[in-house]
């Protein structure tokens, strides 16, 4: 990983927020800047320079994850350290910093430990996330390891359609998944592992439940797993017996839509006009209710980033990004249908990073 | 669970603090208060009233679960709408919110969505959370879930003891212990299982690798499993082959001191005391130093909650307290030893919650 690359980005965007400094405290922009992974520790960053602070649990840690930037070990709250230094530098003006992972409690602890001079006039709540905009856009080595996250979930899938059968309780579909997963090198899960069964399915967000496959009916499974950091994220779902026509019916809008959502997918394209490629059709097949989620969004360190795939959302798509398309139906009492994929924007287009099979798989 | 009696509890606490209202937005908080378990709300209360605001996805789900306070779904974020509610009650005057829960971003939101008269004085930073205090005190209905979930745990510490053996991998070890947790109806498990086995368990949060178990030496094993939201967390290391006088003394150290923290657990006792009775075994034994973290902390909803059994902490114990007891010594580039229970304080002492085997067991 270039850190030193991505902090240098990150020292212009700085210089040119007119900021003399930044803290940055949120857990996954400070493993993105610096490699650290540690659960304590703030980066404080100026045009010239860089420094970490945490605490004397990690000096080892610290010393083996953190090449881009001198690390301090200090006793108190690293964040107070960080704010300190940077009030210490040459040319201190404003320092800012992300409100959206600041406590109220975390900035008047920072205020206090300032000169009284600087109390009102050092700190600013930046409007937008400047190492959140960094993120969005992944390198080569996010990347790769991001692929291989996304055909480890698609190894797992093909090992599930081994393993379902009628009368299995979800929760033992979930246990099996989140087995192998380990087994296979994950770290841990992206997320709560969804098995969404029968009518069961037609919750958006069903957690596994002791509830029991039935012998006719969806099942679906959304689920990832995270590899050196970087979260997968899929879905698939598959049905039980033989579908009637209706579900069969449904479930081809639905891989239309994700389909047309897929090939939307390109640079200079605004997310809207993705969320809209995929949600026309579901609206043309008189499902528009029932789609009631947005298409995707942006993912990586966290399961949730930038951008957002939705209706309104502006920000227009770049090579090095990597979003879900997941557009999906809920029809209460009855059934639901997800399809989800990770694709990665190009220079020409989009490239799904998890290519298991999409149609309708009977077991 | 006894909502209506807590949020009686807590407006108490609110008219005592000179408040006109409360607003509670940390998710464990609304669930204790209320019995809510979605993603996204916020609970008003007066010493008159209660109101639960989330938004549409939860629907059915708030009216199910939430009974002692009225829901009013909204479009907008549920805490402004609770801030707004607050400030329009009769006799609104001054609401308390959390500082430690809340970002810069929410407070500047709230106080926007205020009429300009109020944005001053409003809304106060409490000095330390109203509901927590409330939390660190178990009621009866609590204790019987944390001790069913801490017996779920000792179980599966039983079974990996016939699970063990020299030559898998640390992930092999944390799958299965996951595994069956989901087959024995644990939610989730309450932290990353710790898995260190070797050298490796001289690192006080080993996460689980692909080192394979040693035929001689120390295994760590730290985990909990949630059941219906709350929290266990326990603590066991055993010895893989025959250990040396070396390993077995220390391991005694820190069994004599885990009980004798055990035993230092009874109502009106300080935090502080409860860390010196197992910190001075340590000390005494010559291993002071290489115990190098806090004695214990609260549980519940949360891994983590108050109190915390460390030195300089003067919190007295209450009955229906859950703490955990887990001294532990760590001998870099030789071994590491931790044993935990968690105890439940009593009206005349302690009750263990975990009582599986601690006497030094060879594998």
């Amino acid at each position: 990983m270039d850190h030193l690359r991505r902090i240098g980005a990150l020292r212009r965007k700085v210089t040119r927020a007119g900021l003399s400094g930044l803290v940055v405290t949120h857990l996954p922009d400070l493993r993105y800047l610096s490699g650290f992974t540690g659960s304590s520790a703030a980066l404080a960053v100026t045009s010239r320079a860089a420094r970490l602070f945490t605490d004397g649990r990690y000096t080892a840690q610290a010393a083996e994850e953190v090449n881009a930037a001198k690390v301090d070990i200090v006793s108190g709250p690293p964040a107070v350290s960080a704010v300190q230094w940077l009030a210490a530098q040459p040319g201190a003006a404003m320092a800012g910093f992300d409100p959206a992972w600041t406590t109220v409690a975390d900035l008047a602890r920072w205020k206090d430990a300032l000169p009284s001079s600087l109390r009102r006039s050092f700190l600013a709540a930046l409007p937008a996330s400047l190492v959140e905009q960094l993120r969005q856009v992944k390198d080569e080595d996010e990347l790769a390891i991001m692929a291989e996250a996304a055909l480890l979930g698609c190894k797992l899938f093909e090992h599930m359609l081994g393993f379902i059968r009628p009368g299995l309780m979800e929760i033992e579909v979930a246990a099996e998944l989140e087995y192998q997963a380990r087994l296979l090198g994950a770290e841990a899960m992206s997320f709560e592992t969804i098995v969404a069964s029968g009518v069961r399915s037609a919750l958006p967000h069903g957690r596994a439940t002791s509830t029991r496959l039935p012998r006719k009916g969806f099942l679906t499974l959304d689920f990832g797993v995270i590899l050196k950091g970087y979260c997968s994220d899929m879905t698939r779902t598959v049905h039980l017996g033989k579908p009637g026509n209706a579900e069969r019916n449904a479930y081809n809008s639905v891989l239309e839509a994700q389909q047309a959502g897929v090939a939307a997918v390109s640079p200079g394209v605004t997310c809207a006009e993705v969320d809209e490629a995929a949600r026309s059709i579901l609206r043309k097949d008189g499902l528009a209710e029932a789609f009631s989620h947005s298409t995707g969004h942006g993912v990586g360190l966290e399961i949730h980033e930038q951008p957002r795939v939705a209706a309104g959302q502006i920000t227009r798509l770049s090579p090095g990004m990597v979003i879900t398309i997941e557009p999906g139906i809920y029809l209460p009492g009855k059934f639901g249908i997800r399809i989800e994929d990770m694709v990665a924007v190009t220079a020409t287009g989009g490239q799904v990073l998890t290519p298991a099979p999409k149609a309708l798989i009977e077991l």
